[in-house]
């Protein structure tokens, strides 16, 4: 059996510290596993930040990042029944998806749904996760709801916005860039400029706003909640701005990360949710649970947006053009 | 036309403060107005806090507290068309319900439910409005929540238990005197003693906590949320527990209130909500649709419970009987 390739974290550092190696395949598989030759592997924010050696939960160095590949079965456990040798599949790998091939348990996989393509399967998983649990499993948003997505142009916001949209919400969607608002009202939803947004107090009366930066913005889109309106805050992409000064700007984002005070809930009569997914994806239960979601993919007509692919061993590449925020949608790495 | 007998708040002071008084009733009726002759008022924690000079929204002295009521329309205005001279009903007063006739606008009232008695009625519209904001509106509880009351056997408590039981959830009551445990059992829900649920640290992973005595207990509560789980913190009954001593109280409640730091919600995937019901019956919108929201009282089989009925120029021991907490359930004051 031929070698893996992949791509480690053997010291903190900049995009150019990443680069292909090689390992030995397992030799094995066990009964509830799933063998996966991968066409491309998602990269995400997380990803950077343990690169960079502030991400708490990663595992110790040297070790294969990567949350979420698509790729061809190659090989199951005699326990495996939902997909066979051959099919298109995605799944989560939860660390080690930054390889040729992986090997995993058979309930982190899922059909490529027919509606995509294996570069849009890779792109899914984590993103799809993040704004189901944001949407459907937090805020339990529903027909009628007016939704305010703060990144509509992101990975998770671009799904987060076709999601409320299939549910019958109204949907509203922010953007740092004037250029992206065709993108927005593409989706079907209402677009502003951040901007635009913050200086016009009556765009306001959200029953769900989906936060993604953090800090000081929660305090002040908190005043645009409806009655009973709750918010999602997820991820702290503050933190990582131009690939420098990181940890400057984790602990200033940190520090400005208001406190709540319950007081001041009931007094709004509103509510505030903090989502951290990859945590989520810690616990077996939610893995398989998120897993099986997957199949709502085409029932709510999803389709994650691809920024770029990168051949894998430009990895350095697609690690900085992520992080200098000129992604709009999913950054892969291509392995076939 | 006779008078109207009321009772009014002309000083802040002890329940031996309020007695019965007279003023003439109105000559004429808007045309969107239904009067009403009373038969029960109900009496709400809000109506002590009113009394003893705290509560922050109360009308300016002297005023008719009350929020709620239960009576025989006598008079409708020619716009009225979803209630008759001579029916049953059940209307939100928002101040001014401690009194033998009302006449309030015509989106406040709503036809008495068919399995309830007028008392019952009387009973219904904060407690069923709280929960109903707690559990649908802000929790958006659904089938298969395991779900945690922590005042059970409240008024509020009590009808949170049955929602949560009519939508599929799996329910866990609370109270703290062993006396009660056969009530919350007679609901359908499991019970226990507020000491052996906090001693017990496996009762845990639920999706839903109604918070209803603020302070430490929202903390420790919180540990016990499943992953996206909410708690919706309602109140602050920890700040009147005899009737004196309340300013000292409701300062030491406030100050015991925890304040949620975002990342802490994000550590837990989890969220948080306040709620002052009261305060949500200032919106004319959110009136007109909690009213209208009475029509699932049947569907979801709802029965407030009558704690006791004091004749209305019994309202000093009324108030007393509410405040020193002796009350399971509503306290109403009977006109007819």
């Amino acid at each position: 059996m031929s070698a893996i390739h992949q791509i480690q974290i053997d010291r903190f550092g900049t995009a150019e510290t990443l680069g292909l190696s090689q390992t030995a395949a397992p030799s094995g598989i066990k009964h509830d596993e799933v063998q996966i030759a991968v066409n491309f592997s998602g990269i995400n924010f997380a990803d950077i930040q343990m690169r960079l050696g502030f991400y708490p939960d990663a595992p110790k160095k040297p070790f294969v990042p990567g949350y979420e590949v698509s790729g061809i079965v190659k090989k199951i456990g005699p326990n495996v029944t939902h997909v066979n040798v051959g099919d298109p599949v995605v799944a989560g790998t939860y660390f080690g998806g930054y390889a040729s091939q992986v090997t995993v348990p058979g309930h982190q996989v899922f059909p490529l749904p027919q509606s995509m393509s294996l570069a849009e399967g890779a792109a899914l998983p984590v993103n799809f996760f993040t704004a189901h649990l944001a949407l459907f499993e937090m805020a339990r948003i529903r027909t009628g709801d007016r939704v305010l997505i703060e990144g509509a142009t992101g990975g998770v916001g671009t799904l987060a916005v076709q999601m409320a949209k299939a549910v019958g919400a109204e949907v509203t969607g922010l953007t740092s860039s004037r250029g992206k608002l065709p993108y927005i009202e593409a989706l079907g939803a209402t677009a502003f400029m951040r901007e635009e947004f913050e200086g016009n107090p009556k765009l306001t009366g959200y029953d769900f706003i989906l936060n993604s930066t953090g800090g000081p913005s929660i305090k002040a889109q908190r005043q645009r909640l409806a009655i009973t309106g709750r918010m999602v805050c997820m991820g702290l992409s503050s933190g990582v701005k131009d690939g420098r000064r990181n940890f400057f700007r984790m602990g200033l984002a940190a520090m400005r990360t208001a406190r709540i005070g319950v007081f001041g809930l009931m007094d709004s009569n509103s509510g505030i949710f903090g989502l951290n997914a990859l945590h989520v994806l810690e616990d077996e239960e939610w893995v398989t649970r998120l897993t099986q979601s997957l199949d709502r993919v085409e029932e709510l007509n999803l389709r994650p947006h691809v920024d770029t692919v990168f051949p894998a061993d430009k990895v350095s590449d697609a690690h900085r053009h992520l992080e200098t925020k000129a992604a709009r949608g999913k950054v892969l790495l291509a392995w076939q």
